[in-house]
């Protein structure tokens, strides 16, 4: 079962995608309803990049990475590998010789629920990867898995052809449909932000730009001057 | 109960913050008596910073951010924010907009036993944080907690106004009466480490600037010449 | 028991160890047969260095340090520090000072199944690390362990004298007397990556330079044009 | 957005879960492909139980319950509630309040991606739970998430009126509309073992019941009479 | 600093301690205000034992017994261990030997953030302990901490005489002067828990009983027939 | 390399092997110089359990139990299997048609680095298992390793033939050279523990048996009579 490799996918338009990558992972996530993010423990192997792509998914057996050389033929420009496991791993799947196959093809990047290694040279031909492990420990190609069928990858539903957006916040998923409306969405979102970030700067507060002090009163909040008064004030 | 904002704290004098700044969290500690360590999960988001500041302390619920809100108001130049939670949270509590609200306040940096987000924005800045995760889930504001009361923070007890030392090799609390006290002993600490780092340098060992030899040979360290005499000499 | 410091140990030619610093963790783990590997919560505390040293071993209390001040006498040119510890611990057991005295003996870094501290300072004075923690927890000198005898460190056994090499992707070794074949495998698997590296570069595909679809073909892959065949061939 | 509940959903037939229920976690994870398993950090709070029950989904805020309360309401018999949570949380959701409750309703046992307590009690009243964790921490009621919605739950995708077999060896899911073969393949699966449970204590080996020594001497196992060859057979 | 031994430290009345012991870890937490618990990684050896006492604390070295050994002679009647340490450890600091001194003293149990050994034993004598690791490696008798201070363990502050209750659901702390009042506060939450768990067994809901239906409607709980419905709902 | 399987090895007299299961784990790894422990994340898959036998040795590919298969029939009566992993792994490499056929060829118990199932079968057959993880994913028998050669397991080198001693305190390996030594040294010691155990439950104080009070004072150990007397005495 689900030894299958599928050829045919269909991805977002590329100018999303671009767009995606420039609002970052926090403002995305926010924008779609604070929905979509992979586990935390997805960490990025050196810091700064931010991509966006189009999911190639991959379902790999445990120290076995048979399915990436099958799943890279399969990609395109403005693809993101997705490797999912379906036991836990932290060998390295992955590492340069692969990663140049894969840029050959027009692959942005690798975010896999698994290990890698290479880091080094990875970091110096600037193919990013986030991961849940970095180790050296080489894998086998001996038992098959799946290219492009839905994953769960690090606690994340994952359809091939999803828009995935990477930084150094982590990793989000955004469904291809609603991939225009949420770039709209977080579009509005950032500007706002940005105004916002202009009258903290001032020496605004949150409490008065979100008009919270009126909630916080009604929610019990009690100022007092100082803790002298709090140790009287705790009782149960 | 506990749901309090204290308006006034008293607070070390700035030149003691500084001088523990410069001094950084090692030696401090040392020079403490090996007191006041947080857990070493406690992870800078980026490297090379070394704060000290004035403890703002909030205790918080999982998933919630409103009294960070609540803490930035109270906060003044020279304070360090200091998050507890009232149970395990890796979500991102804070990111660049309210660290633009802090340093519109002076405050010299984050230390939160939970997640943060906007790690680029937040380095652009410069504003450093120390975490125990970087998650780009977002909070709500829903369930209030407290701001300037004693708390646990990765596993040490702070109040309000304690000296809060952080850098690379993780972050230190100092009792604000024994501030004075820690700086000197701390600034004597440094001196002697400088003269024994310049003697290390020129050849000597620390077993006999520190007259090791002695104690080790009471203590029954036995040299011998090669790992064939240690197999005879392997016995219960 | 064990309480002993072998003071002459063999080791690999320095030429050998130079040639595996080069070849790095990966090739030379894959080189000698994906054997040697250390676990891969061992990280570095900056990135970007790889060394290549004779294991000098240290077997610690958790906690207490001594045996390092022991173990830094009997260095010298070309070793590495291994430092393994008769129960778990995450304490800073060794800083600035004692690298600055370890430098001045040749030491070429250090690996560490515990915690360091002075990162900061290590990192300037260039002295790389490969440990489990972070943590400037001090530690005391009062319960003896050995030097220069095997230890298990994060999972591998280490004899003194073996060969140590340590990057980006981790930590590996290589007893000493397999060090010389060792490096001529490795330095074979160099050569013949960097011209599959040219070919995947030039949009060749590891699936034909392996020759893997024959044995993917007979394992079963099925290639399917898209996901809705997929959905139709989903059975057990 | 997710706010919402679901009244009604398809649910397999009772009989069809009775049987799994029978047949335990393992088989059926092998009957259908080993697939479906959530990940083994989900623990029984006792053992010794066997349960399957079709799913009532709940997607929780971290440390809020608020959506347990609603979903026990759609509950009949024969139902499991499976909770995952919107952020990483442990604290303690369900207690012997929220079980008496669910026992009345027929619920048959809880499989949450977050804590539990009452550990005492549910054993009393004998509710079997599943949980990554066991947590006095009380949550709050005041952020809404969704019931009877897919949710990933220990990094497994669970859908409203999906299969959930449980026992001590962890929890599995079955889709809905494979429940019937998945219940036909593990019978067969079943009937086979004992049949080879009963050669295995006769004293036959699974190396010729499996036919597997073809396949070993293919695939390069060599049979060395002592450790003594090996060691000469040892080379790259 | 800090080698010291308190000897005589005010302790609660033993009725009050009976009486919080009966009432249980979950229960007394909600009664003091969400308040006091340990981290949820302290689990108890054996199941089933409920106990509650006052608190002798130490403060130990990793590794390290010899302030356990200080502390059993300032115990007395219904008294419990109490073991923060300086660093992590997991060694087994204590086992039958301790225990069968410390039974002789009328202490109730042990609450260690390390290891035990001779679990086998201490579940035969009935000797209660909450820990963070089982773990045989013994512990030496070199570096000396202190008895009857205030300490943080596993992530909660305890001062000597605090009243301590340990139940299958963890370990939570009351401050001396509020044991009283949260006695009479978990009492009276006890018996409307009990009036509670027979209207919920009888069928009622806690939507009902709380009377959460208002709160969920206003805060935007939409009901819908059928998840067909919910995925046209699901919009941003 | 690697990929052989060693037919006949030394193995320890079977009555030593009774007399150290009877002993124990805390107390032979004490005997034989606090040596020889595996990591306490090692944990028994039913409590109760006490067992010695001698190291058949298996190295086994993540995710992939060939091996297993090839050693049980180099199984006799009182060996005990020993299962290192060449990567991290959690899946479950044993369940109980293996340990049906193990038991029938005299196997007492398994120790694996990795996962394991059948919990309840094994409960129910009283087989015993010192494992990682439980978890219920099968494996696959696609790549080979070896069985009988020395491995590293959980941290401790271990040879075939070796002693392995295990109970609800852990495992633990002592050389086969060495076991007729240590069960000698450990009897004695159990001998005096029984002793010092009397004497203990009659309320002499581990302080005056092991004369520990000299040396307290000379370490510095102050006694003081109240909490208040130390906070004047808290100083650097």
């Amino acid at each position: 079962m689900k030894t299958v490799a599928i050829r045919n996918i269909e991805r977002p338009d590329i100018h999303l995608l671009d767009g995606l990558a420039e609002l970052g992972v926090s403002t995305t996530h926010e924008a779609q309803g604070r929905y979509g993010l992979l586990k935390p423990y997805m960490r990025p192997i050196f810091s700064g990049a931010r991509i966006a792509g189009s999911a190639v998914t991959v379902l790999a057996h445990p120290g076995d990475n048979s399915m990436l050389h099958v799943a890279i033929e399969l990609c395109q420009d403005g693809d993101v590998l997705i490797v999912a496991c379906t036991g836990n791993s932290s060998d390295g799947f992955f590492g340069d010789l692969l990663a140049t196959s894969a840029m050959a093809r027009g692959v942005r990047g690798l975010i896999i629920d698994a290990g890698v290694r290479d880091i080094r040279e990875l970091r110096e031909i600037d193919f990013p990867v986030w991961s849940r492990a970095v180790h050296a420990q080489g894998t086998v190609k001996e038992t098959l898995g799946a290219v492009n069928v839905p994953v769960v990858c690090a606690g994340q539903q994952i359809a091939p052809g999803d828009a995935i957006i990477a930084d150094d916040d982590g990793v989000c998923v955004v469904a291809r449909a609603l991939a225009p409306e949420v770039l709209r969405a977080a579009t509005v979102r950032k500007t706002n932000e940005e105004r916002k970030r202009e009258r903290l700067a001032a020496g605004e507060l949150t409490l008065d730009i979100y008009d919270m002090r009126p909630r916080l009163e009604s929610q019990g909040l009690v100022y007092l001057d100082s803790l002298d008064d709090y140790d009287e004030h705790e009782n149960i």
